[in-house]
């Protein structure tokens, strides 16, 4: 019950998941410490503890029975040359995170840097919403400033978004290395890491020009997606 | 609280939203009804009930307290000659949908078509998630193999998206008239929509190959945005 909470989770660098998939793929990472279960048991090789029904209700956030729940441990990320990375400043909402670290998995980033002011990457709305993607990019916690001095010196073009002074995304070339700031739901990216940016770009929009983060990282990484700069 | 459920929000052709942003947006389109409120009213104008806070948060759907909420009626959808459109064959989540909403608002859609079994567009996830746009953009619930047939005899490209056989989006020309099929979180668009479509699209991917639908729809509505025609 400890693994529902953000203080249980950093304190025993675990967090808890549940149904076959998801299981599946911490399982291919060995990120899995402990299975639970009430029916059968798929992965009899790791530790297990059978549960009463009503003992996997209680530790489940699904609204429908799971019958198989796995408590993993937090991977240790390591990135070696990025050379297309997301940068998030204090993104708040956790099917919004889900949703990003899922579509950069799609698109071939390399990694998901995350301000220290994020949303915490293993509550269960987000690991829901990366439908698995968690496991296969790293998610670095850390000081967006130093991070973006280091993609710099690295020759990574560091863009961010914003609807002032900007250019539009159509103007903007695919680059093999990029690194896109994406802000809070509410403020935007802070004006510290705004002035940090190679480049502010701004997707072109008409009428209503109001889009969810999630959606706006979506279409710049589709933009600078994983061999984008060859075509 | 009638109308906290789809069945009740039938019934009176009313539903309720909280939050001044929201109202605002609502009184501009002469759709409020009635104002609830614990404070001061800043519309005395309407037919408006002074209730007891706990009223009020009873009413709410809202985790803070919610000083003002208002009654609206359904808008009576209208498009004239349509020539971007949405049509969303079976999306469940609240959330999804409204994102949805917003997003073809913001990229100067002209309307968003629902399939039967789409999600109630009035719940209060969804409002929330328009961020307003639903007071913006005509939302009808039809069925989709009609609107294809109309659209076509109309000119209009219809477009759906699918991993199968398909053209990978980057190659087809941004066009003045066009609609897009987008399917459920799970299924995708029912065959017999995407026999109907005249271009099968794929938003190129590597590796993870998995996206939201909302971000799918975000990317393929960025690119057929209004004005994308003629740059």
């Amino acid at each position: 019950m400890k693994l529902h909470e953000k203080k249980g989770r950093e304190e025993a660098g675990q967090f808890l998941i549940e149904g076959e998939h998801l299981i599946q793929e911490a399982m291919k990472h060995n990120l899995v410490d402990t299975i639970l279960y009430d029916e059968s048991n798929p992965y009899p090789q790791i530790e297990s503890f059978k549960c009463a029904p009503s003992v996997m209700e209680k530790l489940s956030k699904n609204i429908s029975h799971v019958h198989l729940l796995a408590i993993c441990h937090m991977p240790t990320p390591t990135v070696l040359t990025p050379s297309k990375v997301i940068l998030l400043d204090d993104v708040q909402d956790p099917g919004n995170m889900g949703t990003i670290i899922r579509t950069a998995c799609s698109f071939g980033f390399d990694a998901v840097y995350l301000s220290k002011g994020c949303v915490d990457v293993y509550n269960e709305k987000t690991i829901r919403s990366t439908q698995g993607a968690l496991f296969h990019i790293p998610l670095i916690r850390c000081d967006l400033q130093n991070v973006i001095q280091t993609l710099q010196a690295d020759g990574v073009q560091v863009l961010a978004t914003c609807l002032g002074k900007s250019i539009p995304l159509s103007q903007v070339a695919p680059q093999a290395k990029v690194a896109i700031i994406l802000g809070n739901e509410g403020q935007g990216v802070k004006q510290s890491l705004l002035a940090k940016a190679d480049q502010i770009v701004r997707i072109e929009m008409d009428g209503f020009e109001s889009l969810n983060v999630a959606i706006a990282a979506g279409i710049l990484m589709y933009r600078f997606r994983k061999g984008s700069e060859t075509i």
